[in-house]
């Protein structure tokens, strides 16, 4: 994804919002995860519904898929940037999953897609995509690795 | 999605360039389709692999999802267009399907998100992901309507 006109500066501060989001996400700390969030976002996440539209919406969301896990880890591996002006969006790939109440381990590769917009001078997630690929045949998930070494963990 | 800082012009142009893809793809127009992408496009398809890394790799998945399907259907509905500078992103739920060889109907919601970039006046696809929600419980694909009445197809 060319990037000659991301600034260094807003990159650095994209980084650290996903880190931070990354952070609170294996943390289970339902108020940071949201702080990433402007009040109107439009999320697609990988399981629940189609969409979702607002931050309370979302919330809600978030909430549920915290409670099925007891643990929870999530590397962002491949992570790209590209901001211009008050916009910016990124991709990577997620190494992602977590120890359910019953004690199973459940990993597996996904993609993330996420879009921000700078509001007095904060970076806020205005759309987030999230998916597995399945198969067109069976219906079914797709656990995939990543055909290249990915890069460390962001 | 705030839409403040988009410029009617791009996003006049961003919108013919989405028709665009829309008539290829019904048209089964290979190269018509691929005129959209960057060469550097890195795209997480619905089916087949986590990724695809540039054109090259992105025009096989292509001709392969085309050889599936004796007719194609796709309307895209819910169109939203944030760009500034020479950034863009949008993104849609589509309806969308078509007649296999044997002359079964398939048809589904899903959700697209597009990233681009102005390259020489031109926009081009830089980042694209396409995905259906899934069961985790299953690990199969969500047949999902949206629980909104959504916009008439772009």
């Amino acid at each position: 994804m060319a990037k000659a006109a991301t600034n260094a500066n807003d990159e650095a501060q994209i980084r650290a919002r996903l880190n931070e989001w990354v952070r609170a996400s294996q943390a289970k700390d339902l108020d940071a995860i949201m702080a990433s969030y402007a009040p109107d976002v439009l999320a697609f996440d990988a399981i629940g519904k189609l969409e979702f539209r607002g931050v309370e919406a979302y919330r809600k969301h978030w909430e549920e898929c915290l409670s099925y896990c007891e643990e929870m880890r999530f590397e962002m591996h491949d992570l790209e940037i590209a901001a211009e002006g008050g916009l910016a969006f990124c991709h990577y790939l997620a190494r992602c999953g977590g120890t359910s109440k019953d004690g199973q381990e459940h990993y597996g590769w996904m993609r993330g897609t996420v879009c921000l917009r700078k509001t007095n001078s904060t970076w806020l997630i205005v759309h987030e995509h999230y998916s597995s690929p399945f198969d067109p045949m069976s219906g079914k998930m797709l656990n995939l690795e990543p055909e290249h070494e990915t890069r460390a963990a962001a």
